[in-house]
Order: C-alpha cells, then structure tokens, then sequence
C-alpha cells in the first residue's frame, strides 16, 4: 500500500483538527460506532505538543540476536531508516513496537531528521530514546516510555505501510493521526472529514457551555446541552462571529 | 448512607490536615494497625495540589452497549451528573472505576461545575478527560491516567455513597480524603481527629530532625527520635512557638 | 563484599561519564554483548538529575507483621539506617525492591543524610516517599514511583553490599551507576573505562552527526557513520579542540 | 432489586442452553451488538462443569483491619453468609472481587451449602479456597484462580443484589449465566429467549458443518455456510429428528 | 546462617501438618496477625503432591551475558548445584527467582537428585523445566509455570541459606514450608506447633460442619460454629476417637 | 515470502526432533547465542501433544468495529480462512495475535480443517475457543489461554508468511517449530539440522545421567558431565546400541 495513491484530504480538516482536542475527537468516533480508537498507555513525550498528519507505519517484530547487530542498522535498505529519510511533508510515523517500552524506536537524530523532512510527528507504543534531546528537537512525539536501550536490543523493523496495531488500535497507512497534551487518537481516513467538522463545532458548543457552568449553571439541561441551550448556544455563535468580522479591518 | 446524616467533624482537623503530608499520614495510620489507606497507582493530575475534605463516592460498573450511550447522559437521574450537580461544599468526589484507565471520568465541564459547587477536589482509580482543560481550572485532581475516550466507552455509573474501593482502599462516604504533591490518602472518619494531631506533631518533629541532618546529624537517636532528641525537639518547639507569638502585633 | 577492598577508578572516569547520556551507555554495553543493562520501569525523581557514582546495594525481602514495626527502624544495626549512616562519598545507594511500588524505600530525611554524606545519589525499583520534599534536596534519585508509605509497610531490609537485582538488572557493589533526564544505566566496574572513553567519543560523533542532519543531510552514509563522515568528524573535532585551546587564556 | 420481582423465564430456555457452548453464545451476543459479555481470566475450578442459572450477586470491596476479622463473618447479617444461606433453586452467586485472586471468596463448606440449597453455580473474579475439597463437593465453579487465604484477608462484604463487575463484564441480578469447560458467559435476561434459540440453532448447524469438514469439505461455502449448505443441513437435520423419532418407542 | 544449628522442632508437628490444609493453615496464620504468609502465583506442577518439610533457601538475581553461561554450572562451588548436593532429609528447597518465570530454576536431573538425597519437595516463584520429567520423578514441586529455558537464560544464583522472598512471602531458612493441591504457605518457624496443634482441631471442626452442612444444616451457629455446635462437635469428635481405638486389635 | 520457495529439509530432522524435549531444543539455541527462542505465556491446550512442523504465519491486528463483522469471515480472500484452506502437509500455523487472549483465533471447526489438511499442529499467542472440542480434534495446539469470544470480536487477520512476533519470539515463514507437554520453541530453519542433531545426542546423554543421579550419583562430573562421565556415556552408548541392534530379527 502506497499513501502516495491514496485521494488528497481536504487541507480544511487539517486545520478544523487543530482546533479539536483529541477528548472531543474520541465522542465523534463513538457516534460511528468505534470505541476504541484512542492509543492506549501512549503519552506525549515533548510537552504542550499539538499534531495532525497523515499515517505511515513500521512495523517491528522481536530481535533476534544474529539479526539485530549494530552493523545491521547501516544498511540503506533498513525499513526504519529508509522510511525515516523519505517521509513526506505532513506524515507521522505511527510504529507496531508491540507495547514492548525496553528499547527506544528513536532518539534525537532520528527525530531531527523527522522534523528536517517536515513529518508532522512521531508516535509508538514502545519507547524513544535520547528524550531529553527529542524534547529540544521539539518534534511532536508520543510514547509509552523513555528508555535508554537502542531499537535493535528488542526490535527487528520488518515492514512498511502495512496496517498495524498502535497501542491497541488499528492503524491503516492514510488514517489521519491526532495528538494533543493528553493523548493521541486515530481517525479512519474515510471520517476524516466529517469527524473534522462536527467535532469543531462540539468544541465550540463545549466551550459554551464551560462559561455557563463557571458562572454557576447546573448540568441538567446544559450539559448535555437542551435544545434551549443549544438555540442559545446558536445565538452565542452567531454574535461571535459577527464580533469576530467586525474586528477584521 | 447520606454524608448529612454524620456528626460533624470539628474544622480544626481540617486545618491541621493541610499541614500534615500524606507520608506522614500513612506513618500515623500504620500506628492504628492499617497498612493499606494510600491509593495504589493514582498520582496528581493538577501539579502542587493540596487537597483536605469529605468523601462522597460514585461507584462504576463495566459498560453494556445497550445502555451506555451517549443519550444516557441527559437523564437527569444518571448517578454521575446527579451527584455532581448537588455536591457539598468541602466534599471530594471519589469513583470507584476499578482501576480501568481507558476512558476518562470526568473532564473539564464536570471538574468546573464541583469547583463551582465549592467541592474540595476530585480522585479516580480510573482516567480524567481534557486533562489540559483540568489544569486551567484548577480543582485538586487525581487519577491513575488521562484518557481522551468519555466515561460511557467503558463504564456505566451504578450507584452512589455507598462503600467502595479506589485504588485498592476501602472508601466509606464521610471517610477523609486527604491529598498531596505525592498521592492520595484516605483516613476512616472515626480517627480523622487522632490522625490529624499527631500527625501535625510527627510533622513538626520531622522538620526538626530535617534541620539537624542537613547540619550533619547522623541517624542514630535522631531518626527516630531518642528521648534526648525528642526533648530538645520540645525546646526547639516552644521557642518557635514563643518566637511566633512575639512576632503578633 | 565490601567496596572498600576494590582497586578504585580513575577519576577521569567519572569525569568522562558526566558527559555521556545513558542512550549512548546502553549502545556502548551492546557492543560488550549486554542487552540488559538499562533498569526497567525505573524514573528519574529529581528533574535534570545528573548522577555519577559506585554502586553500594541494600537489599529488601517482603515484610512481616511481628518484624517489621515502627521501633524496628531504631535498632542501630538495622541495615537501611546503619548503610546510609555510613555511606561513602561518590557512592549510589541502589536498593532491591523487588519492583513493589506499594512503598517509599527512602524519605526525605534519609536523603538529607545521604546527601550529607556526600552520596551521589539514590535508585530503587521500589518507591521514594516525601517526594516533594526529597525535590528540595535536590539528592539525583530514580525510582519505580512516589508513595506516601514508609519502607516498614511492605519491606523487611535483609542485607547490604551483596549482588542484588534492580530494574530486572544485576548489580554487584563497586559497579559505576549513571543516570540522567532519562533513565539509569549499570556499568560493570571492569568495563567503565573502556565504556567511558568509547562513550564519550560515540557522544561527540553523534553531536557531530546531529548538526549534520539538523543542516539536511539524510541518514545514508551519516548515520550510522561512514568511513567519510568519520574522517569529516576528525576533522570537525580536531578543529573544534584548537578552537577550544585558542580561547583559553 | 430482588430477583424475586422478576418476570420469570421460561424453562425450555434453560434447557436449551443447557445445549449450547459459551463460544456459540458469545457469537449471538455478538449478533446483538454486544462484544463483551464473556468473563476475562475466569476459568473451570470443577472439571467438565455445566451451569446454567440466574445471577444473584455480592460485591466486595477492599478489606480494612478493624473492620474484616475472623469474629465478622459469625454476624448473621453478614452479607456474604446470608446470601449464601437464601439463596434460591437454580440460582448462580456471581462476586464482584475486584480481580483480586489473593484470598478465596468460598471455601468447600460454603461451596457444599450451595449446593444443597440446590444453587446451580458459583462464578468469582477473585480465587477460592479449599479447591480440592471444592472438587469433590461438585459444585459448578469457576474463578480466576485458587488460593489459601480466607476472604476476611482481602476483601468486605459490601452488598448483594446490586449491579457488579465481574471479569470485566456488567452482571445485573436475574441475568442469565452459562458455563462450560472453556468459561463463563452472561447473558442479559431479556435477550435470554433469543439467545438460546438462535443459539441452539447454531449449535446444530456446527455440529453438521464439523461432520462435513472431518470428511474433508473445504471452507469457502461450508464455513460460514452458504445458502446451498444450509438448505443441506436443513434436510440432514429433518432426516435426524425423524430418525430420533422412529427411535422412540 | 546454617540450619543445622537451629533448634530441632518435634515430629509430632511435621505428622499433624501432613494432615491439615494450606487453607486452614493460612487462618491460623492469620489469628497471628498474619495477612500474607501464602506465596502468590505459586502453583502445584506435580498433581496430588504434599508437601511438608524445612525451608532451605537459595537466592537468584538476574544473569549477566558473561558470568551466567553454560560452562558456568560445572563449578563445583555453583550455589544452586553445590545446595541440591547436600540437602538434607526432609528440606524444601524454596527460591527467590523474583516472579520471573522465563526459565525453569531446576530440570528433571536435579528433581531426581533432590528426591534421592530425600528432600521434601521444591518451591519457586519462577519456573520448572522438563516439566513432564519432572511428574514422572514424583517430587512435590510448586512453581509460577513450566518454561523450557534453563536457569541460566535468565537467572544468576547469587547465595544460599539467606532470608528472601518468595511468592510475595518473606521465607527464612528453617520456616516450615507446607504444599497441597491448591498451593504454599511458610509457617514462621515459632510459630510451627502453635499451628500445627490448632490447625489439626480447626480440620476437624470443619469436616464435622461440612457433614452437617451436606445434611441440610444452615450457616447461623454453624459455619462459624456457636458454643452449641462446638459442644455436639466435641461429643463427635469423642465418639469418633473411641471408634478408632475400638477399630484397633 | 512462499514457504514453497524454501529448500526442504531433510526428513531425518523431524525425526531427531520428534525425540528431544523443548528443555533441550532451548540449550541447543543458547549454545548458538540466542537467549529467547521458548514462547512465552504460550501452553499446550492438548494434553500430551507432540508438535514438529514448519512454520506459517497468520497476523492479526486489533479490531475496528466497521470491519470486522460475523460477515466479513465469509469473503473468499480473507486470509485465515484461505491459509488453514491450503495449508500444507506437516504445516504449523502460528499466530500473532499480540498476546491479546480475549478471543479465540480458532474453533473446533478450524481445527478440524487444519487436521484434515495434514497440518502438523496450530500455535498463537492469543486464545482458541471450543477449546472442548477441540480436544476432541486432537491436533496439537497451544496458545495463551482458552476463550469463547469469536476472532472478530477482538482480531483483524492483516496478512500471511509475513515475519511475526509470537510469544515475544521472532518467528519467519519456514521456521521449525517443536512442541512437547512443556512449550514451544522456534528453531531458525538454518539452525534445524545442527540444532536437531546435537540435541538429540544432549537427549541420550541426559537419560543416562537421570539413570545415574536415580542410582544415588552426585551432582559433581555428572551434571554437567566431566570427561570421565561423558566417555562411561559412549560406552553405555554402545552398548545400548548394540543391544538394540541384536533384538532386531
């Protein structure tokens, strides 16, 4: 499977994503039916991160020892460096480490070389090393851990772009990757778009609704949001934006 | 068993609680043969958080697709939204999400509306949601996780104050909840008063042996305290407290 | 065993390591064929933590009732008060836990008194206790998790300055513990030298490769390096000392 | 909520599911949406047991030393004793023990007077004791391990008849619960009807689709069965209730 | 610490305990203020066994690539080889192989060499290898699983006769170590004819309520027994005791 | 990758192979410095099954709701069902099922096909389901654990005779694969004839020492056998040989 082949996503929900967080991203995908599309034990590795892109994926299986040398990682035909030096703008590499957190997928030149290449972050259910260094390359990274080892003392990369397990979640090459300080979700490509949308206007509604209960008002009502409150919420929103464009010069 | 049906307790063992660490609490407890009252694997979600009051609980059972929708949450009898909306001033709501961490218990609306309501924090053996929105609101928070997915992807709300456990403790409604920068403790009503004032003591005569070891102490009669050390220690503390009054217009 | 009976190192040894990550240790150990020398599931505590230093061991077994009590900890010759009473300066104190987080192996006095002493720090795949507290220290410490209980809740100190495990990693007494923002990283004492020496060199090389790949280059032939990429870092390196000796007064 | 008040079901549906593997009925629960309802690490105790039953429930929570002791459990109203003492013909006691296989929530004693009181079975997330002499009681059992330790070690009797968790699945009072040598399903009782009949269905069908696959038939058509196989089985299984007709006297 | 210069325990102890279960004994245990004295995870590999004996006790730590290879074990001064050599009749060879269960800490040839020098039996919180071997040596052995890795995969014998943990349980050379079919408890070794004594009487109670109990008698006065029930048991147990002295020629 | 592609192995192989336990295998493959060929948490679920095969491979990735239905199993192509469909003679199917075990990955059915098939045995690392039944089938079969649950309830089937990890072991399309009453061990097919040999000779020789160590020998120059011992072996050896030559007609 190449994500080359794949239709071009309208860059309107990548930046309708930005302004979603992955809490609300969860709600929407449970209105399709999908319970489970939030990694598990994955967590943001350089803080305040915010990251939306497309997948593509590695997938490692154990290491065997007559495999997984140092040498073996020099080869230009390595799967995890290849793919590393060829990934496109805009593209996360999302990586099968099986949960396994006793080794680092990368460290701090992998993640430069991410960032170089303008991949939109990193993510992996096993570890990354060289953290405090991938926290100043400032690349959006998610992992279950921090650890020294290198990928080889628990990993052999065997393939790319095949779909995958990520912290207990399907991942297909083209699935679009959101993360934010909390989590990381992952949103079959196909959803994309409607995901996006409804899920800025949730957010909008949310938003709402904090400023109501800061000022006091009860749940019942306002959240869940009644249909009187959301005809109120309609008229908040609508004079917002009419503020908004009137601030405009 | 409703909390208002409690004798009150008198305030000062609250304000003695704020000055009292969970470590030391733990000490104190273990004197009244309890080994078992520190929550297992629940860490603070709100940095430098000092949380002291009453619990109420909320007890989580596994969800069941056909009742935990997202509709569900309007009922204005659902056990969650009730007992969040009518929670007392000083109180700590604790759940009971048998140490699931997959979905979040509550997130940024709900820990506005128990700020608003005066409640004195909030603790989960299970995830919180929006946890970046928890920080900006800023209720004492503690949970095992965050998890973007909502409460209704795992759990459904069973009941409310009756006994449970969290975190592998026994909480009774009334118990006194007690948390710091390290973890949360939980101490059952009827020695709330015993604990509080020796434990404020232990807390005084530890940062007096603190004082010593960093002037070079060694253990032995310092820590603990021989007789010796803990006269000198009643020296220290009356001069301290001498020093303090004088320094009162 | 006791440390004193070893050859002691050379103290360019330990200036050498304060400059090597554990990541690159980890690589350096591989090549020595040891996979496992990075602790598991062991954190640093203590934020930017740099820790160098020679491997003294106390070793816990689970507790039990009639012996683990409160006035145990008094005896003078109880192993945990009496190693720490006594330890040397440089030294680590690394503690078997048996990985049961459910306690503090230390507390905030006893790293007062480490620190004291002249310790270069502490690890234990157990817990720490009083963790904000041992923060204002400032002690480097590593461990499994903070809890509020003290070590007598779960542990029964056994033994001190035999082979112990931690984090799943054998260390012997005299071995060279190094710890940074990442994780810990046990040296065999006869191996330090030469881990020290190639690590520091592996730390530059990789510095150098770093620039290389923040300025574009791809990974082929940079990473791992070339022969042509290592003659460049020769030269890179050799500027950069005279560089370095110019601006010296 | 008392079992009691509940419509009852009718007969043929145990006798039906009497007939029917855990494995068939979690395919028909499937079918309904539901992909949860088999418990997780609860196991046959008592080899090649059936049990088919209502659930009558109890829930434990943590222990707490001043509260579970020997003496507790002599209290006739201690929740666990007097369940056991009433419940009813047919009847499956399911706990709620929090995963938690670190003390035996029945031992033979209580397992023998279920048994007399004509319970059809006992489920359990935690462990039971005595297993040997649980064995030759004969009672259907399954839990998630066996242990020495009495519950008074671990657990508190909380309350009865109350929704629970157990193996990760929501059990509610009067559901139906079938085990066999594999596990334990709950069936929710108003999809009971249904699920036995369709189920029973199934059964044959397998059992039809087993015979043809033994004889060598390939997958594609047979399994799943295509409409031509199912108009076989159709007639295959109309010749066998003919022939077990002829057989009758 | 040498068994041999502790104090002989009567034999009578030894006759009684072969007569009364771990479940049992672990209640006793308990009437000591004893929660934890049963080893978790520890399971019976050799059905039927029974095992009484003393506890000898030989201590693993994890291997290191160059100390723990194959030649390794052809040292006669091997703790582990050098310990099985000498053990002596009656002793149980308990080990601390911290919960790792990915090797097997004996084979089927140091089974048979410990039957042969008439050990009691073999207890450990990791594995057995040549597992089916080990059944047709008879030896009663008790471990977390079957792994066909030998011990120096993962293991490190480090020393022997010193105290350790085992199962969760603090286990000192000469405890007296108790196996049935459902698992392992440690009877501290003060403790060893208190227990055994009251042990015996408890199994007698309990099989004279498990009759009662099997004729239809309710759990109220019975289960635990009021005076009344202990009275008719003590008349019992009377008749029974003159039966079998009557029975004998 | 086709395992048709691979060149055969000499039947002799299988035939050593049948006669050597996986306790021995697991020494041969450390003898060539691979520490982890033994599944882990992988168990026989026949009893006393024999397995030697070569491996194809099967990999499941986690579920997404949209995907996997009870229809889905019916398409021609889905891979599961087109592998166990064509499986070769002397074939061992083996699954990555990510050590997921809430569900099986095949039923009775599925193994009754593999049997016709003349495959040599099934392994994964999740679950089987009709575990009953499949006892009945008789093929050699492990797996983590038994389940009722249905493959889709939990597993996508992703590709086939692609490299997989499978108990934490590496294992490629052609590897050989041994089991006994123990476990599972993962021979590299370049490694089989090597392996396969030696192993057999460490079988004889260890019969003869378990002879010896029965008849009262020490551990010392037996096990590990000294020169002496080894050459006693070769006579015993022969003479066996002999032995067995002269009974032959």
């Amino acid at each position: 499977m190449t994500i080359a082949s794949l239709e071009p996503l309208d860059p309107e929900i990548f930046d309708l994503l930005r302004r979603v967080s992955t809490a609300t991203l969860a709600t929407q995908l449970f209105k399709h039916g999908m319970r489970n599309r939030v990694l598990t034990d994955v967590h943001p590795i350089v803080p305040n991160a915010q990251m939306v892109g497309e997948a593509v994926t590695l997938r490692y299986v154990p290491m065997r020892e007559d495999l997984d040398t140092l040498e073996a990682t020099g080869n230009p035909d390595h799967p995890q460096r290849k793919l590393i030096d060829t990934i496109g703008r805009g593209q996360v590499l999302v990586c099968d480490a099986r949960g396994d957190a006793g080794a680092g997928t990368i460290g701090d030149i992998l993640a430069m070389r991410l960032k170089a290449r303008g991949a939109a972050g990193f993510v992996t259910d096993g570890a990354v090393r060289d953290s405090p260094g991938i926290r100043e390359v400032g690349l959006p990274c998610y992992a279950r851990a921090q650890h020294p080892n290198a990928s080889f003392h628990r990993h052999h990369a065997a393939d790319v772009n095949v779909p995958i397990g990520c912290g207990g979640v399907l991942v297909l090459p083209g699935d679009v990757v959101v993360g934010d300080g909390e989590g990381v979700v992952v949103i079959p490509r196909h959803l994309a778009a409607s995901v996006a949308r409804n899920g800025f206007d949730q957010e909008e509604l949310e938003l709402f609704i904090l400023e109501k209960v800061a000022r006091g008002a009860g749940l019942v009502g306002t959240y869940p949001a009644s249909d009187a409150t959301r005809a109120e919420f309609q008229r908040w929103r609508a004079a917002r934006q009419a503020a908004s464009r009137d601030a405009e010069p």
